[in-house]
Formats: C-alpha cells, structure tokens, sequence
C-alpha cells in the first residue's frame, strides 16, 4: 500500500494531486524520476555507485540502498510513473528529527547551462550556501506528544541567515526546540545526538575523512540528512542518530580532483556542530 | 640601496616605468600600496593580524612579518610613495624556486561590487579555480647553472589546465623542470621538498588544520607561495623549503564561520602534492 511520507522536510513533495515520492511497508522510499534529465542523471548515479568497488563499506553507509527502479502508480494520478526504489531510512522510525542540509558554497557545475548556474548562483547568494557553504533546505523536530513537531515552513528555512542555522542546529537537539525566541533551546541532546563516538559528529568526521581523499564524484546541490528519535533517548535506548547523503541529480566525475566545494562547507557544518557539542558539555 | 626583485612570479612587477615591489638588503619586501581602496585594505589587514593574540605563533610563521609603511621612491618615478615594510623571505636565498598559488575556487566575496563579482567569476571560470580550488599565479623553477630558471609566461600559466598545473608541480621539484613534454619530470625532489616533517606538504596540513578552526578571517584571492633551494639539497644541506601567505587586500573578517572557500582549495593542492610524494616514494 503506497501512501505518501510524512517526515519528508525538503524537495518535491507528493500530495494535492502533485508528484513526490512514496512509502509503502516494505522499508523502500520510492522517489519519481525527474524529467528534464534530472531524473535519468541521479539513476544513472545510484546505478553506477551501487557497484563501483571503490566505495568503502564504511562509506557506503552513508547512502541509501538503491533497489532499481519500479513502475508505480503517480502520486498525482497520473498513472503509472518510473520510480528510484531507495532505502528509506526515516518512515521507519518512530516521531523522527530530521534535518536537510545541503552542501556546498556552489549549488552549480562548471558544465552546467548558462541559465541553470545564473540561477544557482542567484538562490547561493540569497541563502546562506556562500557565507556558510551550506544551507538548511527543512527541518521537523520532535518536541512532545502535546506539541508535536517544531517544522518553520519552507519559506521561512530558506531565509534563514547564519544566525537562524546556527539556531536551528542548536533546536535541532533540544528539548524545547518550538519555544519562542525568548528561552534558548537547552541542547540536552546535544551530546548524545551530535556527540559521542556514534553521533552525528563522528560520522560526519568519517565521511569528511573520504571527502579529503576521494576524486571519484562531485557532489553538487547534494544534501546530507540528520536523523535521530528522541524517544528512543527517554527511554534510555540508542538515540539512533544517522546521517546519509541524498539527492544526486547533479553529481559529476570527479576527473582525479577531490570535492572541494562539498568538503568546505561540510566542514563548515561540522564546526557549528562541534561548537554546539563543546558550549553545552 | 632599493632595487627590483628578481624572484617575483605573480602580481605586478617593478621596471619598465612601472610601479611594483622593490626590496634592499636590509631583508625587507616592500609592496606599494595599491590605490582603489586594495592597498588601504591589505594595509589594516597587516596593522590588525600583526596584533592580533588570537593567531598560535606556529600559524604566525607562515605569514611575512610586517614592519609598518615606508614612503620610498616609487619604481615608476613618480617619487614618494607610500610601501608596505614587509619580511623578504625569497630574496635572501640563492637561486630559489617560487610557486604561487592563489588559494580558493572563489576569488570574490559576498560583499564585492557587483562589477568585481563579474570580473572575478569570469576569470574564476576560465583558470583552474573553479574546477581545482586553486589556481597556479606563476612559477620558476632552478634547473643549473647551465639552464638557469624554468618560468613559463603569465599568459601560459593563466592557460594552465588541472593537467598542466599537475605536470607544473611535478616539474617543481624535479631536476629536468624545462625539459620538452617528451620527457617526464623526475619529482627527485618530491621526498625531500615536498614530503619529510618539515617539507611543504607537513606545513600545508599545519595551515590546513588551523583553517578547520579559525573563524577570524577569510582569504578571498590570497595565494599560498612555495620556496626552496635546490643547490642547498645537492650540497646535502637543508632544502629550506617554506610556506608563506602573501596577498591580502581581500581579507574579510570570519563572523565566527570557517573560511570554507579557502579550506577547499587548501585541500585539493595538499590531495594533489600528496599524489607526488606518493608517487615518487
């Protein structure tokens, strides 16, 4: 039974007739192929990194598992459509925090058309991607049952300064993420989320690691995606903090040059990161 | 007694009726202030950096020291003009090979007129900056007594493609740098200028390791310059090869953000300096 996601915090999303990905029970995330090239470009990717043995085990696990391709009825009715069948590693989590960050101060490849780059090139600079080397694309934090989820509409995250991300980053692991400006978020997560030797930091630390040496790919308007279940924190079990790359519709070969655009700006997000796990150790 | 030095291999250059740097034997570097508001910039970078307790001494090394402003007899003949006293860490050498790398994929900063932007991306787009995260300035390289130095043109080393500014840093530590493309460069200096504790690659990962930290400044068009002697290595002496920081009349303060920009590129020049030593091992 296909039914739309609800933990999707960033791109196109299925639902009032439109196309967007799908869940069903399986644990598979069914993501429409894009046209305009898009879409045949980020399968073209998942099929040529699902068995190309230069990728690290302990790299791998960063990616989704890529399942092939299925024909599945639209989201937007409009019939039968080409899906990637992915790994989904959020639906089957219980109240997941998820957090989008994509990266990189350059959203554009160098080959890209001239209008795509001038229109890259517009939202890097109206966004923090220049400044920071990244950008915040959406966000859901868990607060309680009561409150739900803290999730500023899309709008909102894209106007989002430097001092908005760096917020956000500490809201992320707090338990009050959704209170006013007026209380600070207390980052009580901020240790076993982003800390510790299985937090997101770690993680991060190990795929910057790879970024350092691999010229295999270029990954650009890439994000990765942080989730955690604060639950699962209360109830003394494994925060389940995970990070993983996701949306390659504009990933290039590397051509032996490593990715200095994402490797910058994914160390910028590991030092406000860090900064956060220092501040409330 | 102010003369013009010979071992500049990028920026503007002295003689002709020009104006550019001279230097004495003293052990100074003196720079003429550029007009346009550069020369005034680079000038309060040097006053607040050369104060500033926030820079570790083993960072301060890889920057010239500054001795304040002399007003000298300008190399244009247009008399008193106002200079920048700088450490001349090239000129006190014997027959010294200079690599200048203007450091970053971006030259321009958020803040820059619009007009500059343009300029900057342009010429961003057409060198290696865009693709490699940095671009090579210019370069010489000894070869002997016979031979003299290698120094391919400004218009030649602006054409550089990733290939060429590969094949430019394995001929900077080669003993045949000006041989014809039929002959491949030895790298018989790569273990001893470029690898060892104190070679460039291990004051690159110095450099490297603080840009991960520092959210003082960014270094927008700033190059990292490379020096050793090749007659002191056959003389079984140290290579005196050194790392220095030079051109900064585009730094803007950090606002607590690392300077991802220049970190990326940073990376990729130490990932392609890392293949030679490797290589040549």
């Amino acid at each position: 039974m296909l039914k739309v996601p609800d933990h999707q915090v960033a791109g196109h999303q299925a639902g009032d007739g439109k196309l967007g990905p799908l869940i069903d029970d399986s644990g598979h995330f069914y993501k429409p192929l894009q046209n305009d090239g898009r879409g045949s470009h980020e399968l073209a990717f998942y099929t040529s990194f699902s068995t190309d043995t230069r990728i690290p085990d302990h790299i791998r696990k960063f990616f989704p598992v890529f399942y092939g391709t299925r024909h599945l009825e639209a989201s937007d009715g409009s019939g039968l459509y080409p899906h990637l069948a992915l790994e989904d590693t959020v639906s089957s989590r219980i109240n997941p925090s998820v957090l989008d960050a994509k990266i990189g101060s350059r959203t554009w490849y160098p080959q890209a058309a001239e209008d795509y780059i001038i229109k890259c090139l517009k939202k890097d600079r109206e966004t923090t991607s220049l400044e920071l080397g990244f950008r915040v694309s959406g966000l859901r934090v868990y607060g309680n049952k009561e409150t739900g989820f803290w999730k500023p509409d899309k709008k909102c995250v894209l106007n989002f300064s430097i001092e908005d991300t760096r917020l956000a980053l500490r809201k992320f692991v707090s338990s009050n993420p959704s209170t006013d400006s007026g209380i600070k978020p207390d980052c009580s997560f901020a240790s076993t989320v982003y800390g510790g030797p299985a937090g997101i930091l770690a993680q991060l630390l190990e795929l910057k690691s790879w970024f350092e040496e691999q010229t295999i790919f270029h990954f650009y308007s890439c994000s990765v995606l942080m989730v955690y279940e604060k639950e699962s924190i209360l109830q003394g079990r494994n925060s389940g903090a995970e990070i993983k790359l996701v949306d390659f519709a504009h990933v290039i070969e590397g051509k032996g040059v490593i990715d200095h655009n994402f490797l910058g700006g994914l160390c910028s997000l590991i030092k406000l990161i860090s900064d956060i796990v220092t501040s409330s150790a």
